[in-house]
């Protein structure tokens, strides 16, 4: 799944031309659905690895356009995991305090502890991407963060932190018929933003901007996977086989157990 | 002041060989410390103007040897600060939960705000200091650090703040006759710890990896330099030069003043 989904020199971003309709797990939803619980008692067990290991810890950053389904991919994830040892943290609009000080800093905050799995719903790459099509920030100084944000990333991956990168790329037909069910179901109708309409009439500088992010920021050391999100179960499928790819190369191991355990006779 | 003290390609740190008693401001205890009283007011002007501009921050970074002098000059500078602007963070030795962290987590947390003067008693350069000295990381672990460090201050730097190295730089005599008045005062007593006599034996080794810290780090927009300590009143003469250079490069400006001001009648 990685190397079928990485960015890479060889492979680039070109997110108006990669595939969001891809069938993970299946060929239809039931199949994709049953696919995707087999994987989760898999992924439980790596992520009690790590946090019983208590040295290393994954990131898993999560980006897209709206209603690519970041919210239902954190949720359907969070079945195979335990809470304890996993942290999510969402980054919106930043507030006041966090607008007085550099854009990296409420992200390196958030950051997951030694054992831990983070996920950030949304990230640093909201100030490369609303930032720049927004023109929030001026080109000469959002340009210079790829390069901050690739030395950041080296430095949690060099300090025990593995990164997974995943652009949930939603097609705009899909976020079409997603915003519509949002304003026909009185319980979604709060999801919806009239702002949402602002960034969906900017499709193609977002494509343009994130294509430019994916590529200037996929390392070998954190890389970007771009995930096909139309169809909700294969993008469930694809998230845990990442995860469980990235936990299975890692290999985290329980401490050793403490000597004379078997001497021990509870009274 | 930052000409001659700066430490660059061209004039290596070189500790073992950089003088730790010049004198700035006078000739005797008398003169210096006359003259650091007529430097105070200007800083405190410019500072005023970083805090009403609102819009950068400067970061004084402080290090040095045990009884180099690093809380007597903070408590001295902060005689030309003011408390509300300024934002002192001291680093020991890491908690639980910043150990659970990358070494930058808690640094940038402590990063000042825009408007501020930050100063940091200690920092990221323990990391790379007594880390290295005590053998606490492996070496293909902290040597990745220089890198990672000069990065971290590079995007501080591009997102607005100015940063101010400066290793105070004691002898190891004027250090022997600092622990032994710390000894002989009753009331200095709780500033001694047995764990410095400890590093005073490895003095030759922190010079060594100070020496190659500096020099790994010492950067355009990041700049250390050495300022002789072993005359406090010359010491506070520099700090305060140093600070009074860097801001009058950085020239803030009070905000404009809203229009129509000379018009309002106070009732």
């Amino acid at each position: 799944m990685r190397d079928e989904l990485r960015v890479s020199p060889d492979r680039p971003a070109d997110l108006p031309n990669r595939p969001t309709d891809l069938k993970f797990g299946g060929d239809d939803k039931d199949a994709g659905k049953a696919f995707v619980k087999t994987l989760y008692p898999r992924l439980f067990e790596l992520q009690r690895r790590l946090w019983g290991e208590d040295a290393r810890s994954v990131l898993l950053v999560l980006q897209g356009m709206d209603a690519a389904g970041k919210d239902g991919a954190i949720r359907n994830l969070a079945r195979g995991l335990n809470p304890q040892g996993t942290h999510v943290a969402g980054f919106r609009a930043p507030s006041g305090e966090e607008r007085d000080h550099d854009y990296l800093w409420r992200i390196h905050d958030e950051c997951p502890r030694r054992g831990e799995l983070g996920i950030f719903n949304r990230s640093h790459y909201e100030d490369v991407g609303i930032v720049r099509v927004l023109n929030l920030v001026p080109e000469d100084r959002w340009r210079k963060r790829y390069r901050h944000i690739r030395e950041f990333e080296r430095m949690l991956s060099d300090e025990g932190t593995t990164i997974v990168k995943v652009w949930l790329h939603v097609s705009k037909e899909e976020q079409k018929a997603r915003f519509q069910s949002r304003l026909d179901d009185p319980t979604k109708r709060w999801k919806f933003n009239p702002d949402d309409l602002e960034s969906r009439a900017r499709w193609d500088d977002y494509m343009a901007a994130y294509t430019e992010a994916l590529d200037e920021t996929s390392t070998d050391y954190a890389p970007w996977y771009v995930v096909p999100t139309d169809r909700k179960w294969a993008r469930d499928v694809a998230l845990a086989t990442l995860l469980i790819e990235t936990l299975e190369e890692m290999d985290p191991q329980y401490p050793p157990e403490v000597e004379g355990l078997d001497d021990i006779v509870i009274e």
